[in-house]
């Protein structure tokens, strides 16, 4: 019977071991720290654990991250260099993503601030609509989630433009790719929407410099990671006009700060890092079929090439 | 060549015209009261006029109106029994109101009214996040606007409810009809759109009765007329939980009176009756290529059944 270290944390434990023995009689789970004989785990499942609960396992086979971002597992010293770490590809994930961007797209496409402002104000004034095929939206990141916001987005009629690290070819997607590409993509881009992996490349990439480069009043939309806008920067660039309104889910700390000026800035929305959450009931399933094509020796899939690291 | 009485109020008249001229060259276009001879008057496009520009036209052939519903037209005296009223079946306009839709579900759906309030409290509060496949959404009304709508809901997996006045049947969507499927449908609807006309028979059909039927902590988003909302009935039924939030494009008296007590309630948003706009430049071609089969004997399409206003 194959062994589960269950190391993730800020989550509802109960939910996800009974999602898992549904979707896996057969799997053992131990909930950290009650490992029991560490030499008997197979298999770890983490997500924002503290440093160094994956040492002393000698017999730990691969490690599975509850999210689709694994920067909080390889900041973590104590994960073997040589084992796989597998990130989180859930339908119900990247369901959720979509949900999330079409929203605020559409929030700021459709000038809901404006209204919501002119209610505050009483008054009556419809604006002028721009239609969705003379609105350009960009996605920085055309992995899972970036390439299925950006086709639930064409489906509306939207101008998408993406970048992504090396070159790729999408139908509907006017596709960028590299330094150039990204500058040449941030002057037309509307709405910017960042689902990018966070790594070295990517740390910071929201910032002054980029950001200026945004048609003015243009709209930004962060759901990746905190660590890709440089924080400092954005206020000034709302203040000056330069950008209309961001929506962030993601930030620097989390719980955001209550101090943090982000809180009660008009034209900024706060989410609790909520806008695509894993459900245990779908990534119970993929996590317990991916564990059983490993030992029937078939290999494991969404293994994160730790070099690029996604 | 052909005459186009222009009687169209509350819009952009030169855009209109430019965009008309643009549709075709051959159509001469005559703005209200700058009539000409009434004798030379083939054709007239209507919105929101004052009864009685109708009046006089002896070789009016059909009448057009700029927006989806004519309920404005059918209350003028001065529209001849026997003439041709044609409503606006434009794609842009179907688009339109699909972005208007699934904006509002999706900003219900994912909770944005309680996050933003937890914004403005300062509180970091993940909130437990329903399924879309969990979550039902029911549209009143399954004309060109409710289907479009219902189906792009089905493409985010909601569990999709759809309710017209006679029996219909649409992949994907669970169809009600007649009176008792209207308060089968109620039962079961967490957010309720209204695409309806206005007829006699859906007047006041969003009322304390039919609207005690939804679940608790329902949604409304009414984007089709003010006339099938019961006003002084919404506010009670908020501040009792029975509803917990309305998104409202129309109104009973619009412009909205500035004293109206939806102006300032926390759980009402308002909209300047800008949901679905008729785009000028779409509107224009199919509204010349409908005179265009008119006039050599095909015939009009999208002509009202009078009887049934729509």
């Amino acid at each position: 019977m194959p062994v589960m270290l269950f190391a993730c944390f800020h989550v509802d434990t109960q939910a996800w071991k009974a999602a898992l023995a549904a979707a896996d009689p057969g799997l053992e789970i131990r909930v950290w720290p009650d490992i029991g004989d560490p030499a008997e785990i197979d298999y770890a499942f983490v997500w924002k654990q503290p440093k160094g609960v994956l040492d002393g396992l000698p017999n730990l086979k691969a490690v599975f991250s509850l999210g689709a971002g694994v920067e909080h597992v390889l900041l973590d010293d104590s994960l073997p260099a040589h084992l796989p770490l597998v990130r989180m590809v859930d339908p119900t994930l990247v369901s959720s993503m979509v949900e999330f961007v079409v929203m605020r797209v559409l929030h700021y496409h459709r000038h809901m601030p404006t209204y919501e402002q002119q209610q505050r104000e009483g008054l009556w004034k419809p604006l002028s609509q721009t239609l969705a095929s003379d609105r350009r939206v960009a996605i920085l990141g055309l992995g899972e989630l970036g390439a299925a916001s950006a086709r639930a987005l064409t489906g509306f009629g939207f101008d998408v433009l993406g970048w992504s690290r090396t070159a790729k070819d999408i139908a509907g997607i006017r596709c960028f790719h590299g330094p150039d590409g990204l500058e040449a993509m941030l002057a037309q881009a509307d709405i910017l929407v960042c689902l990018l992996p966070l790594t070295d490349q990517t740390r910071g990439i929201l910032n002054r410099r980029t950001l200026s480069l945004l048609p003015a009043g243009a709209f930004l939309i962060n759901a990746a990671r905190g660590g890709h806008l440089v924080e400092d920067d954005l206020i000034p660039l709302l203040d000056g006009g330069r950008l209309a309104g961001a929506t962030l889910d993601v930030f620097a700390t989390e719980p955001l700060p209550t101090d943090h000026p982000f809180w009660t800035h008009s034209a900024i929305t706060i989410l609790p890092h909520t806008a695509a959450l894993t459900h245990p009931g779908t990534a119970s399933r993929i996590i317990t079929a991916n564990i059983a094509r490993h030992r029937t020796g078939k290999g494991l899939v969404n293994v994160v090439d730790r070099a690029k690291g996604y």
